[in-house]
């Protein structure tokens, strides 16, 4: 150990796996212990999945089911980007960009993988256009604001097919988060409607669709088959040994060749892998995990750990895999914190291999009711109800979230759920812009993201050459077309475009500019000469 | 009166104008009267305004400062809707099309216009581009989730003048509203730093443009000189008898030449016309506000009656014209209402005409702060600031958001505020979708929204004629387009189109195809030759 090298720990994800691993290692770690911690995430707050059913239900307020990753690893350096590919050998990580269109690389001496895993709807036609997915905070706002969409536009609808259409909500997958949703959308429904004088309570109908014999297959046949009994009491329908064939914006389709109108189809199942994960040569399993050994270091690349949904870990109690709960993942975040604290303080012979019995299995059930198994004892009713809360209040991090939530639920108790459907507006997919002369709107070496349209003004395109010389390359001005080069190529930007005059300009994204060429031959054949065009006249003016 | 006679009152907006008198002739009318009251509002939830910089400051929770318009007023209908045509002489209002693309036609007998007003940038060049408009809660939430990216890009940002323009924020109008955000962003913004480590609170530049003498015009000097130096001390810059000349991405141009670099620029200047009132055949005044007799009625229009910010109201107490308050649009909806309800039963001559001497003023000036006059008193500091939050707490509609907001508040003082950067992924551009055999993708008569691309499958285009013969006129495949036809035309759709076996499309709005044909020429001739070929098509079936 050199005690003045500074070493770095890189994190990618920030679910239960890359939280609770950052907080572990700052609680571990010393300052004179010379490590810095940096996260890697998309946003900026850690999210408590096991609220997500409240904040349809409308039992907590949106914002309290997460907590801002800053207050909870104040020694970890949060990069909010999407971690876009890892170099092993090299010991780097490419990410998005952020307000400029530069990457960040970002180099580590020690990686933890923890990204967990995608929505993957590939096997189901029309599920990606047209199925909700849950998984995070976004996803729980969107759907909530969507079943407020459809009592709103049911309330003032005339047509009985439509209204019938519009009331009938279908839940795909029958585990735990599928019931836990089901339950709660279910209740929402359902009491939200009283302030609808136009829909009677029991036009609404929810249905459960599951492709197995009976439901929570987690849990103990006798607990799911009280779950099952009460979810029915409740007014939902539950349909077991169902397939689905596929969706449209009208309807599912049942594998028995029956059609189910809905404008509302969430799907739970099933997890695919992630895709920083599908690009990694690592050893993985067959459903494309990666595989640790019992220290949680992947295979055959020490210093690299993996942890949480994207890995396959055999737990030493009972020699079964690891289930993707976040009660697993914390715990094998401790395990990873403590095995690379000794590893940097070079006593990697001293790590632990992973053992951990669980504590027991939760699922809520909606208003006052929830089943559970913990340390062997079985409950249901209320009392596991009153049990789920309390062992989620205590998990919640953070003082001011468990003081939060709790008013919240003390709220709940007292008052009828919120019906405010959310809206903010979309933005365009064609923003204009504004430039004044002189302001760079393209530089030189950077990503291309967008391709530009002039509406107004001018604007020089110039180039730099290998002795740093500026050559102008053109003069463009209203309904010409620039940036385009570095959409159609995927190199860096080959110019640099400045102002001439003030002006303004539509930009087209990388991803719309994408489909316009696919959907619109036209387009695709203009494009395709102007980049001709445009090589030549680099060619001509002797740029390299 | 005509006991049996159902009459129908429809109200465009759902501001304080348009909510109080809707809650006003909910307490007035009886069952017996048969007056049906039809709101119609965008949103289905009133935001209480003056509470929208507490959004920012994160001392109410994003959805306390709304109320769901069933809650408070249970009688009224509520179409969720956006009024876009009034036929006063047919008295019929067509509103914004629902699930299905087919507008809503709602008939009135008596009408109250209060629609409000929009933000109206077209004096300023790149403010409609890159300036935060703060008007609505869907404006407050954008505004803190921009004002926490910038806090993250700066604070793992590198380039020191990229750094500087993130963390200069910049407010236009001196008036209240541009106060109370500016204050509000002001205190948030250092005190959601100190969460940040590589960022400094004295690095943070507020910047609070004004053009004319002084802040706070609506107040007393005294006051607004209190709450100059206040902000000051809190850490604002305040520029006044400063104009604007123009925006773009990355800075605000002053008149005097001089250019401020920023990313954060927010406009609360100034107001303009309803685009609803614009079109609208009666008398206005030259700042397009609608003209109102003594008892708020239209003049030369009786039945239909104005207030709110859409409207030029005389004060009879000073003779002045009424301020764009909420206060001011709470009085004038109780007279509205009073007024009405004895027109309804035939007391018209008993009608009164509008008085209100005005409260007094108020402006919260951040944590602790405020200024305020009342009856004649003046009062700054955290007195004033208790006086604000007592008197918006009481006039909070509600028992439960009374609670909440209450709650919040106490909380507010005991834990630092949240900096959870909410992200909610906007929908695709280009969004498809999935189509069986048989469904219906286009109707004819409907409205045009968007016209389609195959990608995959076929479908069958079919006419009804006048003896509502169909007749199959095409059947188009992968690559072709459809339902161009309405949005070139801008008339209702021609055709009806089915699957023909099962595929997928993708859909383009119709905003987004009118960006397309102007921005790209090849697309526009496309479709002109397109649609020529398509009208002889049917000419040459015969259809007519």
């Amino acid at each position: 150990m050199t005690g003045g090298q500074r070493k770095r720990v890189v994190i990618i994800g920030g679910g239960f796996a890359g939280i609770y691993t950052a907080m572990a290692l700052d609680r571990l770690l010393k300052d004179s212990d010379h490590v810095e911690i940096i996260l890697i995430n998309r946003e900026n707050y850690f999210v408590f999945q096991p609220m997500l059913p409240d904040v349809i239900l409308g039992s907590i307020s949106i914002m309290h089911t997460v907590t801002p990753i800053r207050r909870l690893c104040p020694r970890a350096t949060l990069y909010t980007r999407e971690a876009q590919t890892i170099d092993l050998d090299e010991k780097v990580i490419v990410t998005s960009p952020g307000v400029r269109p530069k990457p960040s690389m970002i180099h580590y001496d020690y990686l933890v993988l923890a990204p967990g895993t995608t929505t993957d709807f590939s096997g189901s036609p029309g599920f990606q256009e047209h199925a909700f997915p849950f998984k995070n905070l976004g996803d729980a706002v969107a759907l909530r604001n969507h079943l407020l969409y459809t009592l709103e536009e049911a309330n003032i609808e005339e047509d009985q097919a439509l209204r019938r259409q519009l009331l009938t909500y279908v839940i795909i997958g029958g585990g735990f988060s599928g019931v836990e949703v089901a339950a709660a959308m279910n209740d929402f429904l359902r009491q939200a409607a009283r302030n609808y004088k136009q829909i009677m309570p029991k036009e609404i109908r929810t249905i459960l669709i599951n492709r197995g014999t009976r439901i929570l297959p987690e849990m103990s046949e006798g607990l799911a088959s009280y779950a099952h009994t009460l979810l029915q009491r409740k007014g939902m329908e539950i349909r077991l040994k169902t397939a689905t064939e596929g969706a449209t914006a009208e309807a599912l389709y049942l594998s028995d060749g029956s059609k189910l109108p809905t404008r509302t189809l969430v799907s739970t199942v099933p997890a695919g892998v992630h895709p920083l994960m599908m690009a990694l040569p690592v050893a993985k399993d067959k459903r494309g995990r990666v595989i640790v050994n019992e220290y949680l270091e992947v295979l055959g690349q020490p210093g690299v750990w993996a942890l949480g949904d994207c890995a396959f870990i055999r737990n030493r109690i009972n020699g079964e895999d690891c289930p993707p709960t976040a009660q697993f993942a914390v715990r094998e975040a401790e395990y990873a914190a403590k095995n690379i604290y000794l590893t940097i303080r070079g006593n990697g012979n001293k790590m632990a291999p992973f053992a951990f019995p669980g504590f027991g299995k939760l699922s809520s059930l909606g208003h006052y009711s929830a089943v559970a198994e913990v340390m062997g004892i079985k409950f249901s009713g209320i009392l596991a109800w009153l049990v789920w809360r309390t062992v989620y209040l205590m998990k919640l991090p953070g003082i001011d979230r468990k003081l939060r939530v709790g008013l919240d639920w003390l709220l709940d108790i007292l008052i009828p759920p919120d019906i405010v459907q959310l809206k903010i507006l979309p933005p365009q997919s064609f923003a204009s812009e504004r430039f004044e002369a002189g302001d760079t709107i393209i530089q030189q070496g950077d990503i291309g993201d967008r391709m530009y349209i002039i509406t107004e003004g001018e604007v020089e395109v110039s180039k730099k050459d290998s002795a740093e010389r500026q050559t102008v390359l053109a003069t463009l001005g209203p309904g010409e077309y620039f940036g385009e080069m570095a959409l159609l190529s995927k190199q860096p930007r080959s110019a640099t475009v400045r102002g001439r005059t003030k002006g303004t300009l539509v930009g087209v994204k990388r991803a719309d500019f994408a489909a316009l060429l696919a959907y619109f031959p036209d387009l695709y054949e203009r494009f395709q000469n102007l980049a001709e065009q445009r090589l030549n006249t680099i060619k001509h003016k002797n740029v390299p």
